[in-house]
């Protein structure tokens, strides 16, 4: 079977090109990076070299990336790295944050920190007049992700910085789904820490970044020998990051066309869905990234959506993969106020490389058939249009 | 230049085999595992493969085996997983960790937990009745390297885990130099907690693994998603793990033969070092694993012969690489009893699968050639012969 992919904002697969730096590394510069000898510097040369590609997507110093294991590692990294040695510190956060972002602030709560958690507004938003009246004396840190990973919207990160400058707090945003997808520009955005993650942008899983501004103190999660900077322990990941390094380049070389691609891409199957399957709606529909959509049916389980499409060859998803197979609804869209009816009836679609008018137009037809096929069969569904 | 490389205690090529899995996975397994559609239920089945994999090398059930980032991630969770959250806790370790060990020891006790160091003997071994008289009620873990990094040397942890067991105290063993070089089997050796690294055993880096005995207490490190069993968050590197699982199969199958022919070529270098060149001994010649030997030079730095060795085309190294580029003398060497001055003037040789009777007899010829020039240069040696 054809199989076509929706699901960018889980995983995007690996770049012809990522895939052959990767495994030209691979094999040639095999070193430990730390060694004298002729692999450990060849070795060294491809970090310096994968580095420097990362910090020109994110507008930042070669000196201010490190590299990780992932989106989740470069997460906790900034929260724990900034909070955990602060007792009764406080932090100030948003309620549609990322797992990665979220259970890190359950467990410095549980060490005694305090977290205020701010709601967004329909659209997806955080209001910055929202994060000034959140600070305290005593606000160690305010993260707030610059874009949602269920329903795409982009947070005003530039304002919002401004107000945590103001205040001298250390400011963390949650990149993964917005580098390679918009402009991120460290220095316009006013981040002090900022976190991306390899498969999120066409480069292979398992390796990360955290922005780390010249001069924001941070302690290390992983201790050992001091690589990065001393800022995170354990071998360096050449191919790894020569891959993050190779797919920046080619995020920041194209992201113009391709976000404009994208968009049209994304409207014309937001616009084909909402005309053609009656009681639907989008969620979140603020200020998005252009990749993302995320629809409500009434009267259908998102779940039973997406096994319907995959069994039709599309791959989307109803909440994030993170909490896939979780009980509850979506966290985000409970957040927007949806109800847990509403949440639970929706479905994210996420658009890519791969994405064409054409498998658009069969994904809309899919769809549309698996949507009255699903309500059909559901007794309790009474259309109200 | 044609080079050789007798450096795989820092790290290791990776095999083709390995390759070829990694490469096949990394290209058509891109989903997300947590994913419920096609590919992420793809990447699942071969996430699952990939742990019985490891599990089979360990000796251990598939869901005994968490994978991680590598070694350093390993040890990481073992230590704060099993201590962080019990206050005045007790730990026992040795003078001869890996830095991914001590440092995260050195953190706990700057969190008020108390840690006793045990010193090996000039052998490089660690008494069993030593670990005994260090328990206390409040010892919340034993640490005890399977193999030194740096000298081979091999620790009794069947007896070690005897005394930890009786004791009911959860035992973790950094395994990263012993798996793939000698037999791992976790239920012989007792260990509660094992760490392994892919680059270490002719896998990428960026992947490792830890053993958690089922029933074995443990926080996590990284907090966000529900990733393997909730012990690590982060989307799970399936290629890195299938690479681990194909190294681990490998290892299985070709251990008992490889390590044979590699013991010999150690015996071999090492002979021919002692033979022809004058006023060198062997730093903690007691039971080893087969690939390493750690020589001391009288009279010239260690760094000076690396230097002179990778100019000639072959990679040694003075030190672990973990540590090179460090002022101060191996804390392992020191801890054996040897002078500052005779721990720096020691070279590390590791040999692995690409070494030969032809590549280790050049490396003879050539480390004698160097001792004897570097010996030339230095106007205070004068042989004691």
């Amino acid at each position: 079977m054809r199989r076509f992919y929706f699901d960018h904002n889980a995983t995007t697969p690996i770049s012809p090109q990522v895939l052959e730096v990767h495994a030209q590394v691979l094999v040639e510069v095999f070193g430990n990076a730390s060694s004298i000898h002729h692999h450990g510097q060849s070795a060294r040369r491809t970090l310096d070299e994968a580095r420097a590609q990362v910090a020109s997507l994110l507008g930042c110093g070669r000196k201010e990336i490190v590299f990780t294991s992932g989106g989740t590692e470069s997460d906790n990294l900034a929260i724990f790295g900034a909070v955990r040695h602060r007792p009764g510190a406080h932090l100030i956060t948003t309620a549609i944050e990322h797992p990665a972002v979220l259970r890190s602030c359950e467990r410095l709560e549980q060490d005694g920190a305090r977290v205020t958690y701010l709601n967004p507004d329909s659209g997806g938003a955080i209001n910055p007049a929202q994060v000034r009246a959140a600070i305290r004396p005593e606000t160690a840190l305010i993260s707030v992700m610059h874009v949602n990973n269920e329903i795409g919207s982009i947070q005003p990160l530039a304002e919002i910085s401004r107000i945590a400058r103001q205040a001298g707090i250390p400011f963390h945003s949650d990149g993964v789904q917005a580098a390679g997808r918009i402009p991120v520009d460290a220095a316009a955005l006013g981040v002090d820490l900022y976190s991306i993650s390899g498969h999120k942008m066409y480069a292979p899983k398992g390796v990360g970044a955290l922005f780390v501004r010249k001069g924001t103190a941070l302690d290390p999660v992983l201790f050992g020998g001091r690589h990065e900077g001393g800022l995170r322990a354990g071998t360096e990941n050449v191919a790894g990051a020569a891959a993050l390094g190779e797919a920046a380049r080619l995020a920041r070389e194209r992201l113009e066309e391709e976000s404009d691609r994208i968009a049209a891409l994304r409207d014309r199957l937001e616009t084909g869905i909402l005309d053609r399957v009656p009681e639907t709606r989008v969620n979140g529909a603020g200020p998005r990234v252009p990749n993302t959509t995320n629809i409500q049916f009434e009267g259908i389980e998102g779940e039973a959506i997406v096994i319907a499409l995959d069994l039709r060859g599309f791959c989307v998803s109803s909440g994030s993969a993170c909490s896939s197979g979780a009980v509850e609804p979506s966290h985000v869209l409970m957040a927007l106020g949806l109800s847990k009816q509403q949440a639970k009836s929706s479905v994210r679609f996420s658009l890519g490389a791969s994405s064409t008018e054409e498998n658009v137009d069969a994904l809309i037809d899919s769809v549309e058939q698996s949507a009255a096929h699903l309500r059909r069969l559901s007794p309790s569904w009474v259309s109200h249009a």
